[in-house]
């Protein structure tokens, strides 16, 4: 059972949705499971307004937070996780089944209190998914075991499904002491000096490339930063820039 | 793991639905989750009606089967459940949480395959949920453990998650992909480019240093360097060496 603090740690963010009724189904299921934290990145605005104004309507709609992108959506989450179709598994991330990926999630949200640890799950778009550009903010994915014959599920059904993996009754999880993970926007300070580097040392060729971008960042998320190793890596990067710059 | 067989044995109940768009999702949980029997008892018609002919109605609805009562739906049945709210709680009946009760049910549908044993999970209207005279149909009940604020779930995510539930530990599923991890010799390689880097760098000061050294030897041991990504690394590490060194 997760307590009141590790409940109010874990973000819901649905990136990109289309449809007002979806919107409502997820803030209901979290609602049914105790969860309050609801951010959108750019919802279809009158799907949202329509969510909003709905009879009935879920309390926690009113608080939730709309962000222009999925960076700003993390930025104070130490663990972002994406979510896909069973059918529609990213090759260029880590992945877990969803009921692995929820006991990594609970093991983060049961750290002491006076450690910031936040968690976001992603949900993308009815139609297309979470696209590689939003993945590439994610620290790995996770997907319901739905059949091959139908494997993409309904949003606020997937919703459902995965916050109820996370407050099932679970066997104890036996507490590990680990280091303080980076913040995304950490993570993504990193990633952007990294790529400052990259670009300055001739490494990514001529041409700025959206692909070769994300995949750094996909990389420096598997790295698992502390934030104590970030600050050393931060570091690092600005002298060897520093030393690339000054001829 | 539940076979094909015994995923035949099985049949959601709708009873009494309203809205035609629970139909759906009922019936798009089941094609998620690889069941295909669904019995509809005294649905509202329109509802039910508007469901068959909606775009993208999932052909498991034509195959559904109309009933008058439950006590039709269920008679092939030899174990009957019914579902209901946390907060709903039927005193008269034994009630199971969804996870023990999920597992009585896999149980009734593994038995041999010349033993005709069919089980039936029932969903109750929208809004009244399953009537006593429903229940007194079941064996038992179970609920899906909701928030005590707001208990009731929606038709379509309540039949998604216990239907998920049941499928849930596959063991036939595709094991995770991890990554294969670095050798030592690898993570040495890395870390000797990248000490000639931070002293190039002038990160280092003047002087080498074995306490230093151990620092970022430690450093990259704490990335649980993938094979792949030591490549990666290793190609970035050379490269900002030599633009270091060019000038």
């Amino acid at each position: 059972v997760l307590t009141s603090t590790e409940l109010d740690r874990l973000s819901v963010v649905l990136v990109s949705t289309r449809n007002s009724l979806n919107i409502g189904a997820a803030a209901r299921a979290m609602c049914n499971f105790g969860f309050e934290r609801l951010r959108l990145v750019n919802p279809y605005e009158p799907a949202y307004r329509d969510a909003r104004s709905a009879v009935g309507a879920i309390g926690l709609l009113a608080n939730a937070k709309e962000f222009n992108s999925v960076a700003e959506a993390v930025s104070d989450c130490t663990l972002v996780i994406g979510t896909h179709s069973a059918g529609r598994r990213q090759p260029q991330h880590t992945f877990y089944t969803l009921s692995s990926g929820a006991s990594l999630i609970r093991s983060e949200l049961s750290t002491p209190e006076n450690e910031k640890r936040n968690v976001a799950i992603l949900f993308g778009s009815e139609k297309f998914g979470l696209l590689n550009e939003d993945l590439s903010h994610c620290h790995w994915t996770m997907h319901i075991p739905t059949a091959g014959t139908q494997p993409s599920m309904n949003l606020g059904q997937a919703v459902a499904v995965c916050l109820y993996e996370l407050v099932r009754d679970n066997p104890n999880e036996t507490a590990e002491e680990k280091p303080v993970p980076s913040s995304s926007e950490t993570l993504e300070r990193t990633t952007a000096l990294l790529l400052e580097a990259l670009y300055t040392s001739g490494y990514m060729g001529n041409q700025a490339s959206e692909e070769k971008e994300e995949a750094v960042r996909r990389l420096v998320r598997r790295l698992y930063l502390s934030m104590e190793d970030a600050t050393l890596w931060l570091g690092m990067l600005r002298q060897i820039l520093w030393k690339m710059r000054t001829k």
